[in-house]
């Protein structure tokens, strides 16, 4: 292809591939994911592999990366299967941001980013309040994609609850203008979502 | 939790689940997928539940919603277990809307939108020459998460080979100003990638 690179991905260190991937699957939406520990440690993690996948029922999917030791995201989602996604607002970012350190298991990034747990109706991993969606997950499946470095879990959850600030909501239309969602770009890069314009669907 | 909507997705009708998730699951990459039907006819159509899964090896995702018919690039994908995603850019954004109608199966998206099939160097599906990254994939599993109405498939597909613009790649990082990405919102929008801003990972 003309003025095109081709690669191999077998040829090519797998931390390239992922900065390719990263640059390239843009934008990302970003699930800030709470879960809960066996002993009842809270977690907050953002995760930008990360869509949904179906509407009947709602069923939304994430990534969890192969890390040694394991993430405590995916550690909490295997031991009891239940999570709660968050949406990430231009107004949380830096507090989102706060949470994405490697954190020992023990520490609690609610406390680590000042944000505020609420209690969940269906599972134990509470909401953000800051944060003006949350969707209430059980995990339908866990997809171990490939379980080299730099390889990866698909965790499948349904939404079994939903919560919606009312200020964005219209008859389940949601205001972009006022959502002001963030995704994520390559490197440290995040993009707002103020820069829009529509298409229609052609009819055929 | 004040001021939310609480919202049982089981007391929902499904196409307002559907309204809900594409308007707040925000920003969504675009994966614009080639595929071949057995009878050699090629098929191009965007898919915006799309992610990264893992970089080792490189694996990608992408949701076929349930329809009667079934969508040809699911048929074609279940038939030959080959396809190509191919980036979508404000330069070609109208040009991939095109191919977003309702098309019969014998109908050429790439006759229909007047891109440029490019042979591929693994797979039967061609690239779309005017996208400027493009990923040659081969299947490694499809979920059928829900063969209800608004249900889904979920397609993996490993990247066997990537092909990029040079003008936007320098030692694997992808400059997302040349790049020009777009993303999908809720409704009939889009998003640019212009207006980012970045964040450093706490060290801890």
């Amino acid at each position: 292809m003309p003025d095109k690179l081709t690669l191999d991905p077998a040829a090519v260190p797998p931390q390239n591939t992922y900065k390719l991937l990263i640059g390239t699957v843009v934008p990302r939406p970003i699930a800030f994911v709470s879960t809960v520990s066996p002993d009842g440690v809270l977690n907050l993690a953002p995760f930008s592999f990360f869509n949904v996948i179906c509407a009947n029922p709602p069923v939304v999917c994430f990534t969890c990366g192969v890390r040694e030791p394991v993430k405590d995201t995916l550690a909490n989602v295997r031991a009891n299967r239940e999570f709660v996604v968050n949406i990430v607002t231009e107004e949380i970012a830096g507090r989102m941001n706060a949470t994405s350190g490697e954190y020992h298991a023990h520490i609690d990034e609610f406390q680590v980013s000042g944000l505020t747990p609420v209690a969940s109706e269906l599972v134990r991993p509470p909401a953000v309040l800051e944060s003006p969606v949350n969707m209430e997950c059980k995990v339908v499946q866990i997809v171990d994609v490939s379980l080299q470095p730099l390889g990866g879990s698909l965790i499948l959850g349904e939404v079994v609850r939903f919560h919606i600030d009312r200020a964005l909501f219209d008859n389940f239309r949601i205001d972009p203008d006022k959502l002001c969602a963030i995704g994520r770009m390559g490197g440290n890069g995040y993009t707002r979502t103020r820069d829009r314009f529509e298409m229609i669907r052609p009819k055929v």
